[in-house]
């Protein structure tokens, strides 16, 4: 008898790769590296977001810029998913990287999905939808050089990027297996 | 990297047991065989429902028996679904049964969720909602005796409840997983 | 008072028509044939998916065509429905398509989406969203010629094509009006 | 081809009945009257809601009564509704009536789901959700004597309450498939 | 304590804004006002909705013209909701606007969305869904010069549009805080 | 023009209180403290929950008391949502718990809703679905005799419950606005 309820697909892409923002499109992971269902894939590269690929629009607004020199990127697909509860699996995924952190001694400070550390800005994320999934990314900066805010980088505080991704895609898959578990054990009440 | 997307629980329960109703309720499976999340149960034994454990109201209403000497039995639990997903369940799982007799040579005719045999009647079917998850029982006769109309078994037509009860159970799983993936691979339309 | 739940629009086009993946487009009906609201439309033509019309990426990756000499066409809208939904209506109608060649004597294997008859490829079926609808293209070959696979028709099995579609319309909407009543009936469960 | 894409079943019960909020509970139509569906029932009776059978917790809270001596009285069911879903129908179904007085001249102030004429109540109401369908009771005053608050009814206003009942529930039923055909017609934007 | 469970943004735009048709894209008025969250905008202007702008394909497919030389035009968005859900809404507003006149006794007549007084035509509306959205345009004509039926304006009625538009944004905002809690307050039931 | 776009309604009571999981039932803040709509509730006493008010079944089956001398407990509802939405609410409450005690320089660790310290058990946490509404229980010991693993409380780590629970449910109040927010900010993707 089988022991878990859903599986999560998880990815380290040993390449590095640019995050320019068409990699929040669905399917990506399908498309490339012939991922078919939930997944969660992470891969290292520079942070330059193209103006028409940004999503959030109070930054497109602001006319701010998405750049860091070296990041650890995350992208999350979730299937049949709504814009909220892919906007909740963000928050988790944010947690999950700020506890991995804690567990090597590092104190961060989360305002919604941004980490922080000693006030200066550790990750980027946003999450949206596509017509036929919800989609977040999440950019941890390694090196933070160009971005427009004073940031920090995971270089800074000795934390090996790989290690750190896959202890990060790990916990984020127990969160998802331990939320279905936790729908499927209770009793209703009057 | 993971290759299934969503598993289903299967288990064949040895011991006979009489279907009475109560095994439509919620959490059944966890309650008696430790079995978390979303599941199929089969097993083996008379069927004769109490009245107040009877859903279909249509059959209340005419004042219908459940009744049948020797059944094989199926048990399906699905977590956080609509009355309408466990019903559209409830008939791809006829249609697996069907299609499993069908492989053996068996023609069967059916009608919503009833099987039938050279015009005699080979199951009974429901679909419910609990507080917390969808259920559905099928009960396939083995020996009808004792049904309410004209009816028909598996022992009749020569099959092996239990090697039957296996592969229902296993191509049952595998439609769910299919139904999975056709969700994860196609792109929307304008 | 009236009978019916639901009714579901059926319409069997009696002009030959291409079959190029653009009347998977929401409103197809609508735009063409003045249908509002849950449709289930059939046509006879051939095959010839453009490029840039297909929604299965699985085949675009794998650079597959998807075309034939002859068809007979079921497209299918559903207005409101989640993918998952729309999934769930393809299998039943796949289904209802082989019962009624089954009643014929045929006999069929399915696997998913798909029909065999005695190991060639009877069918290429897909199922969508569109930002408003749920849409399925079910193709049932008459003239298999110039399919990429080993492949049969109805006209070799001696079926006319315009009959046979007339009895899946019917069935499958018979189908949907069961499944709002199986709904409507039962007691929910604690 | 059929025009309507969803027909609601409409009754009117031609004995008296008393409203004692029974009538709320789900399959009540069915159970009672063989319908099977969604439905609008109206019948003429007194209204003495039983203490435990009130669901309003806000009126419980207070200790009020639901009380007259002759009402026009509404049941609605419609099944696999959400709650918010059931509240939407309800204000409508308020509209309907309203609407229909307005016709005859008669002027009322709505506040949400009230109706109230010359600063006298004329309508009590309640929506909820049974574990399988949405309810809604719409209660007209004829007669309101006993009635715990300044209330007026259909027979001061010389209004024949079964030519009345007839016609909200006519427009209620067109007021859905007006909503169902609104859903069916639309592009969607960017 | 916080009494409101939720808060509908409402804007009166003073400068004079032609409605073409783009103002029912999402994020509308988060664009051009810095309006975050559920919104209803008013503005007046003229109407001249481009052809490639309109969204209702009855009205598109009998090239029908949607234009006033001067409007009350109200734009609403609700993050998040169906499209049953958005059309519910609509609805509503409609009925609102119907409402806040026959408080000043003027009597219309509505046909689903569209209001009449003395058998000539006040408004026009629409209802969409964008990828993240519900949107709906609501316009009363106050000079209705250029319709292409017989119409009727608040001009004529001695209406002043601006008071009438913030009594409208005003119940609309009641509406929903009154269906908000109309859900909180009920038991469910058997 | 109004800033939030959904309030949470907080509340601490000051009279002690048993936690025996009544509380866990649906409008338990309305019945007993006339909050209407979504809230969180905080208040102090000692934890003994009844066998009949368990809801997780796996701490039935394995016949496990709920029980501490002395509990900071939080009670949320949130009406109209899933299963899955309370589960995720529950999560983000328990991180909002675990990162007030960290801005305190206390470090924790997390199991799915689980808080540890040092090894012991800090916390115990429920979420299930009411018929109307989603409910979670989070008690922190306070002072955590009686508990059946080993376990700590606030008392120990010198933590003044009452301006702890102030700050919690502020900052799960903010989360949930912040979660409102990036919904409605955020382009879809194709």
């Amino acid at each position: 008898m089988e022991e878990e309820t859903r599986v999560l697909k998880t990815l380290f892409i040993k390449e590095r790769l640019l995050y320019d923002g068409n990699q929040i499109h669905s399917h990506w992971a399908l498309r490339n590296y012939a991922i078919l269902g939930d997944s969660i894939v992470a891969f290292i590269g520079p942070c330059d977001v193209k103006r028409e690929e940004m999503v959030d629009l109070e930054d497109i607004l602001k006319g701010e810029v998405i750049r860091a020199k070296e990041m650890l990127h995350f992208i999350c697909e979730h299937f049949g998913v709504s814009l909220k509860e892919i906007v909740f699996n963000q928050r988790l995924l944010v947690v999950c990287a700020k506890e991995v952190l804690e567990k090597r001694g590092i104190s961060l400070f989360r305002v919604g999905n941004d980490l922080f550390y000693e006030g200066r800005k550790l990750s980027v994320s946003i999450a949206t939808l596509s017509p036929i999934s919800g989609k977040i990314h999440l950019g941890i900066n390694i090196d933070p050089e160009g971005a427009p805010v004073p940031a920090v980088g995971l270089m800074e505080m000795g934390i090996d990027p790989i290690i750190f991704a896959q202890e990060v895609m790990e916990n984020y898959s127990k969160e998802l297996v331990g939320i279905g578990e936790a729908m499927c054990k209770v009793k209703g009440v009057p």
